[in-house]
């Protein structure tokens, strides 16, 4: 099992958090170097033994790091990636781990200088909940990250990335950019964007008449709007792909629902069923 | 605190045999029958003692009942209460646990022989799993229940009924059958429309890379496909009315992201978070 020497961590937040926190207990790193711009959050992540040190300078915290995880927000990784490409040791290593990746990978494949190589990787492991109060060594486990490789990427980086996520107990799918975008669209980003106009739709004055089901369909409705923003905008056609397949969907559900026609109606509900019941497998 | 007699629940399924745990552990009633059409499932209540009598035979059931509810899926609940009312003893109470209330309450009211007298219920508190084995003592507490009293409700029998669901747990909320299906339409029917929706438009070959946010969205979409056709058609023109303004608010999101309105967006998303956060409060 490879033993990282020093592993920065760009933005301590619940995914980086979880990534030092498992880091260290599992000792797959000697040194963890957390990189933020809160002090607050610097010392939670600190105190909770989720990094070994930290800074807000960003040249001092990479500047032995091995490799780098930019955890930002969607908007900000590639300008991060252009800047730890910068300073850190010539021909590091460099992932993040957005939730949207032909925006970041594209622009930064192969454009790096120094010999820095990055590599997009996403862990399916997000959470309403942010910060590194909220960090969890096991955020990991059984989780899929999806691994994005280029026709750039060598076959050394690859398989350390595959080690990394894997170490952290993590199962590692490689997809395309795109063909993460565009599977990410319906089964996260989606689900988000009804979540919140589902709540949005919902009259304030009902709000008490919710119960779990409301509770449950909505509850990613929570997060963090300007992240979601980034997010959706920074996936747009694939979105809107996505969405134009649900309307269609929705539309025909709505026809079997207007005409009355139960045993339709039951068909849609059953399709509904197995996706559902396949998919908690 | 009343003590009834002997309560007698049609259907001993998840709600109604959590009505029996709750009256028997907290001494509310004397006996509980129950009266099903699988023997299987009136074993399990009586083994769990949800009941202290069980039968297939509707008239011996509700012989002694001074209280009937009537826990049968919404198709039903209209029938199974005339034939109750044929049966029971005179003057008796009777009441249901439907998701929908005009389509059961309307038909009913003021129709009853016997001077039985009906008056209409819904416990906020379903789920997707099913089945006297999941039922619990404490399913009601700090649940809402909306009674749904017209104007041939005396006022002892509404009384009679609130003291019935807040001794269980519950806050009572009293509405009428039409207000109660405009509101439930928009905060429990949508939901499952939207979720199974979701859950069917995902293709089955992407359900491999769904997260948490997808199995928060979708997870009512679980639920029983033939009860679920009947609420949704039981109350059609509410839906049908909710899914309109949804959609409404769908597009003009679609259109912000389409148009690339950042601020926009962000401004939908937090209209989404702030109904979110209040809900959950």
């Amino acid at each position: 099992m490879k033993t990282w020497e020093t592993v920065a961590i760009l933005g301590v937040g619940l995914i980086g958090g979880s990534i030092g926190l498992a880091l260290r207990r599992r000792g797959l790193a000697r040194k963890v170097v957390g990189i933020g711009r809160r002090t607050a959050s610097l010392k939670v992540a600190l105190e909770r033994g989720a990094v070994t040190a930290t800074t807000m300078e960003l040249a001092q915290g990479v500047a032995e790091a091995e490799l780098t995880v930019v955890c930002t927000p969607v908007g900000e990784i590639v300008n991060h990636v252009r800047q730890v490409a910068l300073v850190c040791p010539s021909g590091a290593l460099v992932t993040d781990v957005g939730s949207i990746k032909a925006a970041i990978v594209d622009p930064l494949d192969g454009t790096l200088p120094r010999g820095v190589r990055f590599v997009g990787s996403h862990p399916l492991a997000g959470s309403e909940k942010g910060g590194p109060g909220e960090a969890s060594q096991t955020l990991f486990e059984g989780k899929t990250v999806v691994l994005t490789p280029t026709g750039q990427t060598s076959e050394a980086d690859r398989r350390l990335l595959v080690e990394f996520w894997s170490n952290l107990g993590a199962r590692v799918v490689i997809e395309t950019a795109e063909r993460h975008d565009q599977i990410l669209a319906a089964t996260s980003h989606l689900p988000h964007l009804l979540a919140s106009a589902l709540a949005a739709a919902t009259p304030e004055e009902q709000l008490a008449l919710t119960a779990t089901g409301w509770a449950d369909t909505t509850r990613i409705a929570a997060g963090d709007p300007e992240l979601w923003q980034q997010i959706l905008l920074g996936n747009r056609e694939q979105v809107l792909a996505a969405l134009a397949r649900f309307e269609s969907l929705l539309g025909q559900m709505r026809d079997v629902l207007s005409a009355g026609d139960a045993s339709m109606l039951k068909a849609y509900l059953a399709q509904g069923k197995r996706h559902r019941d396949a998919a908690a497998n």
